[in-house]
């Protein structure tokens, strides 16, 4: 059994994003389930359907993280570019995936096996098929890289199938309120912050009528580090209060 | 007059985005708008309080594109490092605002000056503070990066005292409803594509109780062009349909 991945990145892939018609469901639930799973996923990159700009961000994140999700692009249409763009950026060829065909061929019937259904049997060379129930059309894993679709419904599917393959501690978070300014507190919370160095405490205000409002949030993949912290958190906000 | 800003990249600053606390919505809103201006919004990324993200993301995108908008770690604790790693990526110093210390001043008493406080009074040097009606804590505009908060409702105000900046000619978009499979009519649409290299299509299905559907979008700066493509594609899909 090899390693599990313990850092990663999210490669959205789509114009309708980018241009305010869409707004992001993909990176939000991978970063929710990879904390439940104890990887930590450290960039979200969205870029255009443009292979330059696939190409050129998949390599740079690949080469920085432990894997790469990637969502959008692998449908029929012109704008469907992902699966050409991971080929060209681990210099592989662009291939007919023969269990897909078979499987569409029974799906839909051969004489069916149009162009745009063709389109999306392509994968990288080498890459295995991710195969959810969701979809006939396949993601793909190869080398760091997987590459899911963009529908928010298939992306979820096929993110599950995956997530064996991340994390090996699942990250806890607590979150204390507090009625506050930050101001006020931002010196001790520093100091507490410097003594847990496993836990990782953050800051959130927000606004409501006026007086000031948010919360302090913590969260490790160490429990009793995390309990400690919290204690000392709301020592402090007492104190304060 | 200076040229106005054509293209865009979004950093969003943040652990709570990349642990799935928070789902983002700055990026979000700023997509929404540079559209609305003009401005092709070409790249967003997520990254974590940490000053070597920062400053190696942006670094990157003020290189890249003509602007980059900040959001996220102003505030007055120590997951608040925006303002240092800007200052580091411009190779400036970073010095306490006098402007923003008066206004502080004023508003609390020069006695709760505290560290908090005069923390969220520093810029890097010779940036120049963005005010808006929703914080004293302003955000910075230094070259071509405009660094601005995280709470949504201090961004979003933050955001169109800058707009003036952005885009010369908006963006347009129509969207035509689709009930074929993306499959039949992927071909086709490449080829209205191929005729109209200045209006940007989309396909996007998504489910509805098992048959397909979906919306092929289009947007444009240059409205004759949009009108004939929409006209091309209703065509094409009423040929097929």
């Amino acid at each position: 059994m090899r390693d599990k991945h313990k850092t990663a990145a999210m490669l959205a892939i789509g114009n309708e994003i980018l241009s305010g018609r869409t707004r992001d469901a993909n990176a939000w639930l991978a970063a929710q389930r990879l904390f439940e799973c104890g990887c930590r996923l450290v960039e979200i990159a969205v870029v255009p359907d443009a292979e330059s700009h696939i190409v050129s961000s998949l390599s740079r994140l690949k080469d920085s993280y432990d894997a790469v999700i990637t969502s959008g692009g692998i449908g029929p249409t012109h704008d469907d570019i992902t699966m050409q763009s991971v080929a060209r950026a681990f210099d592989v060829a662009l291939v007919e995936d023969e269990g897909t065909l078979s499987a569409m061929a029974r799906r839909y019937g051969r004489a069916s096996l149009n162009f745009g259904r063709k389109r999306m049997a392509r994968l990288p060379e080498g890459a295995a098929p991710i195969i959810c129930e969701k979809s006939i059309a396949p993601g793909a894993h190869i080398g760091n890289v997987y590459v899911l679709a963009g529908v928010p419904e298939i992306f979820a599917s096929q993110l599950e199938t995956i997530l064996d393959n991340f994390g090996d501690r699942p990250f806890m978070r607590r979150q204390l309120d507090v009625a506050l300014p930050e101001s006020s507190f931002a010196k001790p919370l520093e100091e507490i912050q410097a003594h847990f160095p496993n836990v990782e405490i953050g800051s959130y205000p927000h606004r409501c009528g006026g007086r000031p409002e948010g919360k302090v949030c913590l969260s490790s993949q160490d429990a009793p580090q995390l309990d400690e912290a919290v204690a000392a958190v709301r020592a402090m906000l007492e104190r304060l209060g």
